[in-house]
């Protein structure tokens, strides 16, 4: 399946560029970062449960917040694209 | 339509941040902002074109990054939420 998933985290503390740089880590297994706190993801739903567990225990949840959209297959490849957005190479096999 | 849009831009600036905050009121004008830079937009086919318009001409072509993702129908409801996050109540009229 393809997800994205949506990071609103403050960097302005080291701990909060922390979090960050570990979730990111964490999704590039699973797919691209197309922006600094975007992530598109294609998995299947055992590593999404996998990947939610592994999250959880790396966020702050009083103060991250988290959100994965389910979205059609081919999505990002359709995404409109504005100012320096650019179309990322997924691995055709897995998306398709 | 339902759309995702994700705006990538540095807040280290003033300018920057004069950005986001007029990004985030031509969106809001469609949806709703459900993270920093994280937007749930509930639109006809002539306001995107509109919307898009408008978001060019505020941008930093050179800077900033959007990302704009057609979502099926209901994908606000079924977003998986971690940490702070929360549904936010779009006016069901325009979704279904």
């Amino acid at each position: 399946m393809e997800l994205l998933l949506t990071y609103d985290v403050s960097t302005i503390t080291p701990a909060g560029r922390g979090r960050l740089r570990k979730v990111a880590k964490l999704c590039e297994g699973y797919g691209m970062r197309v922006q600094k706190s975007v992530f598109e993801i294609v998995c299947t739903e055992p590593e999404l449960l996998t990947l939610i567990d592994k999250i959880q225990r790396t966020i702050d949840d009083d103060e991250d917040s988290i959100r994965i959209y389910k979205i059609p297959k081919g999505s990002f490849r359709t995404v409109q694209m504005l100012g320096t957005a650019r179309p990322l190479p997924h691995d055709d096999a897995l998306i398709m």
